[in-house]
């Protein structure tokens, strides 16, 4: 029942299929994340008028696009990195990277939110709460990749105990109740985080140069 | 008539060719699928108010997106494995795949108009019908892949009976009248045919261990 | 001048980088007519209401998308056929196709202008300009690649005289006029056309099995 | 601590990793330029009426349409060009190319702005700011490349000493003040820049046939 094609040819056969099922995963996990990233400047309604001032109640909403801009150039970066360091897939880690985009792609929708609405507590928490979300995603597909590739294996290791993943994921939890007390709190909050990943990481350059 | 280029140097060419047909066919339908995933996310209106509140109407539009969500992972995830156990593309292949990415570029529209009137008959039978013909759209696909492997092929190997395609076919058929009669029964079938698939299936994993 | 690093070892360089800048512009030029095919679908409104009688006046709407989607489906398929036999790429063919792609991003305006008022005569004339100068851009990016290939090569003898280029190419010209006269003639006109090369060719079916 | 899985067999391994590290931010890449230089068609709006006469209002917005759609290309031919030079990335680099992408992605924000308002001075003055800050972060992913290459690279070869890209940001800089005088001034000097892109660049060619 095999086939005998060109393909099957010898025993490079099968990491070959998995680097092409990894492969195609990262392909459409960067055309997820490359919409998401874009599809935010759509929501950037035109100023009104045809002066400057028209630009000044856009700052807010600017700002907050920067911010999500560059949350979800993390999330790319850390993703690349992760199956970087990944040779086999299998359907856990499918759906696990398909957990992720979703709660990703609910970032252009809190975004959107609080752009509209940049000093309300709602909107300031329900950013937290995607970001917290999408961070346990990441956790959960990070785990299914190390339980594929065994404990000894190069993610493990790069991974380590993983201090940077687990402080983002404390300090948002602690946003979300923070921005009923006072947004700009859990603002400065999500600032911190993306400078904390944003800063070179010697681990994962280590990772990337090894 | 023929080139000599580096290409075409020896016995290995005519596989890489098809190989890289194919590869071709998996970006763009990769594409396509990754922007009708995301593109549903434009569809959720900012919230009315700054409060939680203004979630609250949108909580079934939210859970119409995770399920289209949801049905098209399920399609990105057994397009991958079906073209996984594929080695060569034709034009009839090429037209099967336009075809199924025709039916599924509906998914947004449907899931809009559900969402809009989530307990109205029409719109969840839409959504029915959609589903329907994007299954039958798949099984033409994969009946073309088939047709072109040859029936001793690893595809058809994999397919087996195809017992659970049939079912899901046989259940979005049950579903668009049943929309008439109550709404909620479609829409209790359409999350257990989800259901259906998410949960891991030895057949496919055999097939991406293989 | 010239780096020492892998890529750069032996004869087998310069096939492999043209080969390269090829891959990312099909990557490209996929991702682009992979967005415009499905943008499309967010131009079809909800339907007014919940009933079926919402869809009725979507009916030339979704028929003009459904015209619409299988036009790109052709350039797409067109544009994998000729990249397959294409070998070396050069600036001029990086232009001729983006300029192909320029006039392909017209078609979801034309689409959306055309199913607002499909009994018009201007919309439907515009549609007509619109895929003629794109289909005059097809044609300058095939003599591009021709020159770079030359006249010997695979693609020249896999075009020919390209009958059906220049028929389709006449029978938009003549679309123009007559949308003024009758609009259906038109439409009749785009969707013979739009047959005719859905039909399976046997010229490019050769090329792709050769 | 390393794996001993396929990809790690031999002295092949590292040039391939860096590669495939590259081929993701190129394919990312593209996939943020498809997007962009597709999403500014959905800003078209439909024409009022169905005759000729509702296109005349659109004119100054098809043009900046056009314009904006060529600069895109550029940069995508320039960053292809680019990245076709560079054998190696690194974090800063991931990060320089993202800062690029992030003053690209808000050109059909600013195109929007132009479009609405093709006479005023701020829009056409904002349009040279976005154009300017990509152009500075084109220059600082350029030197974070030639870093990583080394100043004997092929790269910083073939970029010599960038007076193409010296006189853009120059022009760039003075259409802002000149916005304010008289907007058609920075019209012209933008389509000017656009010109001195897209006419054939032995330098570029050279590299490309290298």
């Amino acid at each position: 029942m095999r086939p005998t094609g060109a393909f099957d040819a010898g025993p490079g056969r099968e990491p070959r299929r998995s680097a092409r099922g990894k492969g195609r995963l990262e392909a459409f996990s960067d055309g997820v994340i490359a919409i998401l990233i874009t599809i935010m400047v759509l929501e950037l309604s035109v100023p009104q008028g045809s002066g400057w001032g028209g630009l000044a109640p856009l700052v807010p909403v600017l700002l907050t696009y920067l911010l999500s801009f560059v949350f979800l150039g993390i999330y790319w970066n850390n993703h690349h990195h992760m199956f970087h360091a990944c040779d086999r897939i299998n359907g856990t880690i499918l759906w696990a990277n398909l957990h992720l985009l979703f709660w990703l792609s609910l970032v252009p929708f809190v975004t959107r939110w609080i752009g509209a609405n940049h000093r309300a507590p709602a909107p300031t928490a329900a950013y937290g709460v995607v970001l917290l979300l999408a961070g346990v995603a990441y956790v959960i597909l990070q785990n299914a990749i190390i339980a594929e590739q065994g404990p000894g294996s190069r993610l493990a290791a790069a991974v380590g105990r993983d201090v940077k993943g687990k402080a983002s994921a404390f300090l948002y939890a602690a946003a979300v109740p923070l921005a009923f007390l006072r947004p700009w709190i859990a603002d400065v909050i999500y600032v911190f985080v993306a400078l904390m990943w944003i800063v070179p990481d010697p681990r994962i350059e280590a990772l990337l140069s090894e």
